[in-house]
């Protein structure tokens, strides 16, 4: 059963998630993901990263290459079965890189799957899938 | 803790997913998901679907629009925490649609984030996230 309580302490952790990536701070970007070997990671069009050590460097080298992000959650759906949460959300991009192709001019949008872990610590990130909308919105159809 | 018996039990029911696909058989898709109104499913590039009405009309319509597709499965990954697996895999993609870019003639590879409920009948998929792989793989970087 999913209880407010619940849904609040998991909405803040996949709000952190976010935060951590806009200023930058790769030891806030490690207390947000578990401490375990079978964390996965799937940034958008990548393929899937495993491992905690593998993980943290594809964040590291992320921000190093951003100069500027900016994250507005839409959609932030969570739902709790037990010790796992499943997160679904729209990450609406904005970003400091020019977009090559004129379309977006450095605005976008990406729907993420974010999965955590209940740990005695709080709820921590189990695998993170992102990927890029190519179709119109629901509400469009 | 996940055992082997799990491992191979969600493997299945994963399996399951993708052969109800290619033989276009919708009941075997219903039985398949779990029969709650939380389910979800983004296609590649699709915005996310909710529920289980509004997801199984979106296999009906793919099923209706494709005339041969086959799924060769890599990297099929998955772990299990209480009564929840998660399973990661590469989807290889044969279809009859010819490619308008020439350049897959046929053939793509998606990744796939697929998030099980365990219930008495079996583990039943709560969610399904796919999505395009633009970047080389993991083992080329």
């Amino acid at each position: 059963m999913t209880t407010p309580a619940d849904v609040d302490a998991v909405t803040a952790a996949n709000q952190e998630l976010y935060e951590a990536f806009e200023v930058a701070d790769l030891d806030r970007m490690e207390a947000v993901w578990d401490d375990a070997d079978d964390v996965r990671c799937i940034h958008p069009g990548w393929p899937v990263l495993v491992g905690r050590a593998r993980v943290m460097r594809s964040w590291s080298v992320l921000m190093a290459n951003t100069s500027y992000i900016q994250f507005f959650l839409t959609g932030v759906t969570a739902e709790v079965e037990g010790d796992v949460a499943v997160v679904t959300c729209e990450e609406n991009i904005l970003t400091g890189i020019e977009d090559p192709e004129g379309g977006l001019g450095g605005s976008q949008k990406v729907l993420a799957t974010n999965v955590f872990r209940r740990r005695p610590q709080g709820w921590r990130l189990w695998l993170h899938h992102a990927s890029p909308v190519l179709a119109p919105s629901e509400t469009d159809s």
